[in-house]
């Protein structure tokens, strides 16, 4: 006998008949003798229903109402599925953030969870029931409603399992499991058996957007064995679990690709300490996260910087940067929304020295211009033009040997 | 300067444009000097959809969980309101019926309000803020979600009114005040200025729609001044108040119809004491609100008992009284669902003789059959058949001189 944790998404969870599918397979996993607990995001296209009135309303919402209104939606799924679970004949009792009670700060809008109290659950699953507890939300110290984000659903899960100490956490979705890269890209792409959670990481935070990022930094930290599967097949998806081994052999485990990012350029600014403090500090205090950044030490003690953003942080990020490299005395500041950022992840790179190099000769053969690179231990990730994605993704798969059969 | 609450129906909010005009309402209260608390219900139709949906997962939902849905309709009204007053100009802040803390018994789906804390929202106006509350919805000792039932905002609102020591509250809704009877029904209905709060009871447990006979009741107990207005004008409309002596100069305020009950006939039931008891203990157990009672003492120590519940009681109601009467030895059950029950409402007939006996007159001068008869200090309710109720309730308007002009 196991504790699991299930989390279904939006599209799982999307109409009546979809619901009824989920309580049948929470029921079959309790009825194997495990202990069920079941995180549901809202009903698809329920999210940004509810975010659209609060912006027909006004147009900048404030985000503490705002979070009022996103969460209704996750309420109404936990309600429906916990009603779907009694209609097949079990027990289930369902159960908002503030409820179970999952403590946030008070990021309204991109809350992170603080602490998750595991009675009301324990007690739940000892009277035989299947817990549904609303993913996406919590409260904050105040008793003020909050959301974690877009996807936090997937991190409730993994906070719940971790909490609950769940021998697995599985996230169910629309897609049976992680793949080397985007099937929809590369026809190619082959699925993995599994994954370490490190290059789980790194796929996600380069714009895989099977997993959030902060639920698989979460099952990391507490070790929670993490399943990606579908909720349309019986297909056993892909496990993300500690580095093992045998992973090693594997060079490079996929390559992911992400749209949303503009670079910005600041020229010219004096090379001395304490700049880069100077133009990322304010970023950082307006809640912008700064991905690859890139310094060019130019002629006659100047610099050229240049650092990528979210495109929706654009707007905001160049009214700072504006602002800070007039005090710098900076010449130029210079952005392009149309890029793109290609990641090759692999945990086997530690020992394989020479990925970076191919990748850059793989994309030269292809006649595409490297723009910004940047390296970790188990990533490369190359900075290109947006129109060159698709190819720079397809030879890349390819080159690694990603391909299938 | 006073305090003031608000509260604003599923019509008044049914639309992103109709917030705003919430808004700007509740503004200009707080503008001219007040501090204001605003209840809302949720959107119109809103109630209907989450019920619906419930629905469509399990036939009988379990009303917990029909709750934690339902409940939803009003969060998303609370949040859209403070976002709309803050695109005003204003500050708002909104709370839940959980959040106020709205501590209720556990009876879901018509749970009773226990208490309400009033600290938060007294911050709240201390702040400067309108405070912006969810009708129809609390919690209980345990935490659970719990609604209060169909127009339980109005409940909502007058116990807010009274916790926090309002000086007036005010039910905004699509009609502009209180009438002699249904406009719908008799062209000539007036607009009353005022009404005493025992002939809204009276008129509201008759039938009238206008307020939720539980906010009367509370209303009454902690003497809190309501006005009964419409969102859409700015006519004062109609104050329930306590009674004062001049309102005993007009015997008859109000005629009130009723179309959703039923009635239920047990006949040749022994007579002797207990019956009754036995009979409608049950009744109560199972949470059925039985209304008009008539006990006929036939020959031979037989009686006939007739009664009447909500139509949507009437196949719990008789599956409990079949059990019971078989076990009493009544000889049959009978049932007609094609009733109306009538009632005349007025402070002014405790000192008039004769208000039963010229509606009687009346009737009978209209050709309708009168099938069961109640009577209390001031009201007087006559059951007919549903195909006399438009022709019953305009001769009597007409007769009890209440016409307009």
């Amino acid at each position: 006998m196991a504790l699991i944790v299930q989390k279904y998404g939006g599209t799982s969870v999307g109409d009546v008949e979809r619901i009824k599918n989920v309580a049948r397979r929470a029921l079959a996993t309790q009825r194997a003798g495990n202990d069920v607990v079941v995180v549901v995001s809202a009903m698809s296209g329920e999210t940004n229903r509810l975010l659209k009135l609060t912006q027909a309303v006004t147009e900048r919402p404030d985000e503490r109402e705002q979070d009022v209104v996103a969460a209704t939606g996750e309420q109404v799924t936990i309600g429906l599925t916990a009603l779907a679970i009694q209609g097949h004949g079990g027990k289930a009792r369902s159960f908002t953030g503030p409820q179970v009670r999952i403590l946030t700060d008070s990021a309204f809008s991109k809350a992170r969870i603080r602490s998750i109290d595991s009675g009301k659950l324990r007690q739940a699953l000892e009277r035989g029931e299947i817990a549904v507890v609303a993913g996406f939300q919590g409260e904050d110290e105040e008793g003020n409603i909050t959301t974690l984000g877009r996807g936090g659903s997937d991190t409730t899960a993994v906070a719940v399992a971790a909490a609950i100490e769940a021998d697995a956490c599985e996230i169910y979705t629309d897609v049976d499991g992680v793949y080397t890269t985007d099937p929809n890209v590369v026809p190619q792409a082959r699925k993995l058996e599994r994954i370490s959670y490190e290059e789980m990481l790194e796929l996600a935070g380069a714009g895989a957007k099977v997993l959030q990022i902060r639920s698989v930094e979460f099952a990391m930290k507490y070790n929670v064995p993490l399943w990606v599967k579908s909720s349309f097949t019986q297909d056993p998806g892909t496990l993300v679990c500690p580095e093992d081994p045998s992973m090693e052999h594997v060079v490079v485990s996929g390559i992911a690709y992400d749209r949303n990012e503009a670079k910005v350029s600041v020229r010219g600014v004096t090379d001395k300490p304490g700049v880069a403090a100077r133009l990322f500090k304010p970023l950082a205090d307006a809640n912008i996260v700064v991905d690859l950044i890139i310094q060019n030490v130019g002629q006659g003690g100047y610099a050229d910087m240049s650092f990528t953003v979210g495109k929706t942080d654009l707007p905001r990020a160049l009214e700072i940067i504006r602002g800070v490299s007039t005090e710098l005395g900076a010449r130029t500041v210079e952005t392009d929304d149309q890029i793109a950022k290609v990641s090759i992840v692999g945990v086997g790179m530690r020992n394989h020295a020479g990925v970076a190099a191919k990748a850059f000769d793989v994309l030269a053969g292809a006649g595409i211009n490297i723009e910004m690179i940047s390296t970790s231990e188990i990533k490369v990730s190359i900075v290109i033009a947006a129109k060159f994605v698709e190819l720079a993704v397809r030879e890349l798969h390819s080159a690694f040997g990603l391909d299938k059969g």
